[in-house]
């Protein structure tokens, strides 16, 4: 079975329950809170945004994850609760003590997450009010729901699972996310929850998750901006009886990664006015950093992203950001493809390109983007989404 | 008289003609050639790009300088001749070796410039069958006729004059400049020529030059997009028989700062799409690069630029922009106007803060975002547009 993908369904994980719902921070009874509730005994790492506005509920969130094991996250969306100073968070303690007294469990053993409109008050008293309906909702089914409900700019839930056979015991990793703009995730995204049943010592559980961020939501970016809400958790029940240690952590820790990628991707797809896929891989450098900032100068530039909206090979635009990207490199070593199709050749143009062969290159959705310092052996692909019409629009229309 | 500003008009400069013709770089007749001729004896000042990927023309044109007095400057719109290696390297060459030929100037004096679609060779002999015509129309009024051959998406030509009285002798100070894309200067503009009367030894005006560009093209973005071919001149003829050294120097570097400024100004009110002229100003700071940084963060933000085309006073967006710029501030002394309109008072919403201020802070043309962080006392401002319908427009169909 190995790592495989369970495209269009998901799998339950034994240990957690769910529940999303309408609490009437969003208009139209869209559902717009959500619940997780974890079984006792469960394991939870958490990483968190680098912006140094970082919203209340992270603020509470991680105080929290460090005094308690998580019991409950409480997520709502259509409201940051972010640029609210100390009245913010006495709102997101409001909520988390809300929630402990509906469910016994202490205040520290719930996490807040907020995800809307940056700057108003969070409407605390919808919140409460609808605490009661969620927990009887709570169900292991409701997964999809809870993606959907935690939706803002999303056309589309983000939600993948994976299942791992070692030994003799079947493992599951299950997980959502959401984010469609203020997308250059730094240490997280905007938000992330993928649970499993197996058991995990926090620590580990940690280090696992610090290192698969690095990997998927750490390498996209929609439009360079860095939420103030990112959050990406990792929760371990330990329900499947079987315990990942470090020697028999690399099949799991594959999987994570490979749902975290798919759950990262997924976000790039449906990314605000999205009609490209596109990977820039910056190969053959000397060190990690050069090769990621390239690669973001490319991604990041306005120029790069409205060529590709137009299916236009314009590498001359490709060569500017590779220029600006500040990172000293030989011109007479530089080779640079769109797709298949060599474009540079050692810093020039390559005899053989022609703009015929780069439109088909960049005709279709996806494109890749690839570029040889040939100077090293380190690679880093980040993702990223073209810049259109439809982005204009829904940033000029949508309040985030 | 000052530094008063002649906005109509111009003033020629003496000692300094000008010719702008078409030789055929660009389709239906549009000048796309630009040259100026220097009388002997003229000191030129330059500064350049800090792409890693300098174009083929900012390389020789360096390397002129270095050797001899400038006595042309060869301009090509329509071309960049950038990314095009060794053979561009030949090609700038032999422009200038022609005209060396055409006017019996040594080819060191002549210092070219190209501007336009990256990666593509350069047509070098339209421009040469171009030379003897360029020099007989060689005039000291044809200043705006060279502003309009140097464009390429800018909408209208940029061009300003100072007149300043130093003693009983009238200096001139006069500028073209162009841009309008792919515009974050780093070390100077797209292309920027300033010419003056005045006398001044190299090693002055080059510190003269530096400085100015610090407070003028080193604080304008347009899309965060840095140019292979960015470069400033600044030469002086000495034709008014006035010497400017350090101890008279005052009055002639306000009116280059403010020369500067207005073009650097000039090129954001033409920025493509751009519907506003947004300043965004950081004070109150313990580091100029610090408040730069959170500047050009608010500057370059997509969502802060959509918000403003909207002419949406989404001031979370602001808020989430200096987050994300990664300098340590103290929340608790943040203060944010939209002009006058105090959004953001230590951290918190503004206790008068209405949204009808806010939206009619933002209705006009011009804007003004203003951040305190009331830590130190360092101000540095930028300026920029808003991102629009019409910028996708012009990138996903011009090939720059």
């Amino acid at each position: 079975m190995a790592t495989g993908e369970t495209k269009k369904g998901f799998k339950p994980v034994a240990g957690v329950k769910l529940a999303a719902l309408s609490c009437g921070i969003k208009d139209g009874g869209v559902e717009d809170l959500v619940l997780f509730e974890f079984v006792e005994g469960t394991e939870t790492a958490g990483v968190f945004t680098q912006s140094v506005f970082a919203a209340a509920p992270v603020t509470i969130g991680k105080q929290h994850l460090e005094q308690k094991r998580a019991r409950y996250f409480l997520i709502n969306s259509g409201n940051a609760n972010a640029g609210t100073g100390e009245a913010g968070i006495n709102d997101a303690l409001l909520c988390c003590q809300s929630l402990s007294q509906v469910t016994g469990a202490s205040p520290e053993a719930v996490i807040p997450f907020s995800t809307g409109v940056i700057g108003e008050r969070l409407p605390v008293a919808k919140i409460t009010d609808a605490l009661e309906q969620g927990k009887a909702l709570l169900d292991e089914n409701n997964w999809l729901q809870a993606a959907e409900g935690i939706m803002t700019t999303d056309t589309r839930p983000k939600i993948a699972s994976r299942e791992i056979l070692i030994g003799n015991k079947t493992i599951t990793l299950t997980g959502i996310a959401k984010g469609a703009g203020m997308i250059q995730p730094n240490m997280a995204t905007m938000l992330c929850y993928i649970a499993t049943d197996a058991k995990v010592e926090r620590g580990l559980l940690q280090s696992f998750l610090r290192d698969c961020t690095e990997k998927s939501f750490n390498r996209i970016t929609v439009d360079s901006d860095t939420s103030t809400n990112d959050s990406f958790m990792l929760s371990a029940t330990g329900k499947s009886g079987l315990e990942i240690k470090a020697d028999n952590a690399k099949i799991f820790v594959q999987a994570l990664e490979s749902l975290s990628l798919e759950l990262a991707k997924s976000i790039i797809r449906d990314a605000e006015g999205a009609t490209k896929f596109i990977a820039v891989s910056v190969s053959g450098g000397k060190h990690q950093k050069d090769c990621l900032a390239i690669a973001y100068s490319i991604a990041n530039s306005p120029l790069v992203k409205t060529a590709m909206f137009a299916s236009d090979a314009n590498w001359g635009r490709i060569f500017m950001a590779i220029g600006k990207a500040g990172v000293k490199i030989d011109l007479n070593k530089l080779d640079v493809f769109l797709g298949d199709v060599q474009v540079m050749e050692r810093g020039q143009k390559h005899t053989s390109y022609t703009e015929s062969k780069g439109a088909t290159a960049v005709a279709g959705e996806d494109i890749n983007i690839t570029v040889n310092l040939n100077a090293g052996e380190i690679e880093e692909t980040v993702w990223t989404s073209d810049l259109s019409h439809e982005y204009i629009r829904i940033n000029a229309e949508y309040r985030s």
